[in-house]
């Protein structure tokens, strides 16, 4: 409660709007902690307010009850109407939509944009924060090594994704963080392969790329493996070794104050010495929380410096097109001026 | 092809800008057939050109050959170059960010409002959207019939939840189209209870709104039942019956022709006779296709009128606060002038 209120007061004060309008569903979950399909929420100075309309109302006040957040029904009409009291409304530019921008310039508000107050706040995750992600890191974990048992020659990827996804959900996931990836054999090589019908052989390597959430977090993981060794894997298993040095090197060497530019050089300056970094096409990492890709980013771009409490991925990954890929991924955090992952199995490679 | 050519000449003609400059992802699917979660899809009279990053490149080429839409590798940079030739842009306003919209007007844009365009065509289903959503909701329905056996005293909202989702997802869905709400008792009157961790009872009324996606099409249905008869349940019986005559009333007299509102109204005039429509809190029905909600609305705001090949829900529903609720959904398309449910099992009151 006094985090929460503490919250909410710097993102009011930094936003410089007279009250900020949020109608962004994520957002609204992480002002307030309740999440609806549904609703506005109107945070001042003094006071902050959820609209919900009947659907939503019981249950939001309920849940908001001694919480400090005051909730009114209502629908959109009644929350401009709320705002209607404030002549600049902080809104996020990067999430409201022109159409509702330009509504509420044509009632005479002046928009600011508070979407760096939010991704100040939102970077940096508060323990509570922090317990949820682990959670959410937890159940797949636990999900993938369940899974593992079951997956046998035949199964089409849609199986083996529906058994991931349902050892996830049974262990109290709400859903999944993103729809989950599995590919089988050289379908590894697109880095975003769209599950689909390709039915497992013995010797297939299988990438899997999965996550879910808890009370609105994410967690993001990806394993390689080989279904049976068919003794033709030499390239591959030599791939693996170095995606997962170059995975482990940056738990090991990462620190607070390095940049998310020099967090991904630490993988792709390794994978360049045995000249693999041209097929590592994508960046090594992006951060985590309510949403599965925002604030780090840990990329030849990444200039945000890295420092306690905040949350990303640590995913390097090898392509060779039609081929094969190897990909290797924790949720991890900095805690105490160092990287820790959130996973707790170990990643040498798994022959099943 | 020919029809998707045909699509994207009307959408381009009725939008009135030079060129359509989409980010959504929903709608570079809907333009292309190509689903990814990033990208920019650029259609003008003579061409559509889906711009992918390297994640998405190879498999937008290998997906999208022969489709007469061509595939440039680019990320955002490149698609504002290539949209650069174009004086005026057409945007969705309801989609595309404040921060986007002025992006592009930094770069000399004027945007245009492509919405309407949009959904005049959206609203509308081709033979081949209408086949994915009968898809979508044969999954869902078979998927139910599996979970029923399956339900046992003692489980968890959450529990029941995994199980149809994985039903549903080993019968070739691809996630569903929303958070699956489970409400056990008293939960079921809230209309959008959030599933959770209450337990199973001999004699619980259980509610069940779920659906699924194919090929990005959605499905949507909603079943209420008991579990076990405990003879404590003439009132539900009652209200039951009640809820699935409003139900098939409007599958029966709902006609090409009828606005939204009048549909709407066939529901809530049969509940008001019976004293049950001031318990009736939300709209008859929405719009169904890429979109779990999209139009036409059905409710007393609903000004649309209902013609072929428009695709929506019909939901009426009897929420008694803190005691119980019946919400009884089919997904349902208009053709050759009247409703036609996609569901095909009877909606008499089960009793496990």
């Amino acid at each position: 409660m006094d985090m929460l209120a503490e919250k909410l007061r710097k993102i009011y004060q930094n936003s410089g709007a007279d009250a900020l309008f949020i109608e962004t569903d994520y957002l609204r979950r992480y002002l307030t902690g309740f999440y609806a399909t549904d609703g506005a929420v109107l945070l001042d100075g003094k006071s902050c307010r959820f609209v919900a309309d009947l659907r939503y109302y019981e249950a939001a006040a309920r849940a908001l009850d001694g919480s400090g957040i005051d909730v009114v029904e209502g629908g959109m009409r009644e929350a401009l109407e709320l705002a209607s009291a404030y002549k600049t409304l902080g809104v996020p530019f990067d999430e409201i939509s022109l159409a509702a921008a330009r509504r509420l310039e044509a009632a005479g508000h002046t928009l600011v944009d508070c979407a760096p107050a939010l991704r100040r706040a939102t970077l940096i995750k508060i323990p509570e924060e922090i317990g949820y992600i682990q959670r959410a890191c937890d159940i797949a974990e636990d999900a993938f090594s369940a899974l593992l048992p079951q997956i046998k020659e035949g199964m089409a990827e849609y199986e083996v994704a529906a058994l991931l996804e349902y050892e996830m959900r049974a262990r109290g996931a709400s859903g999944t963080s993103f729809d989950t990836i599995v590919a089988f054999g050289a379908n590894g090589s697109v880095p975003h392969h769209e599950t689909g019908t390709d039915r497992l052989k013995f010797g297939d390597p299988v990438l899997i790329d999965f996550g879910c959430k808890y009370e609105g977090y994410c967690s993001d993981c990806t394993r390689t493996f080989l279904f049976g060794d068919d003794k033709k894997h030499e390239k591959f298993k030599q791939i693996y070794a170095h995606v997962l040095k170059a995975h482990l090197l940056v738990l090991e060497t990462l620190r607070a104050g390095m940049t998310g530019r020099e967090g991904d050089a630490i993988a792709r300056e390794y994978l360049r010495k045995y000249d693999l970094a041209q097929y590592f096409t994508h960046s090594l990492g992006h951060g985590i929380g309510l949403l599965i890709h925002e604030q780090p980013v840990l990329s030849p771009r990444g200039e945000e410096v890295l420092t306690d409490g905040m949350v990303f991925s640590d995913e390097p990954g090898v392509y060779l097109a039609g081929e094969l890929g190897v990909r290797i991924e924790d949720s991890v955090k900095m805690e105490g001026g160092i990287a820790v992952s959130f996973m707790k199995g170990n990643k040498n490679l798994i022959v099943l």
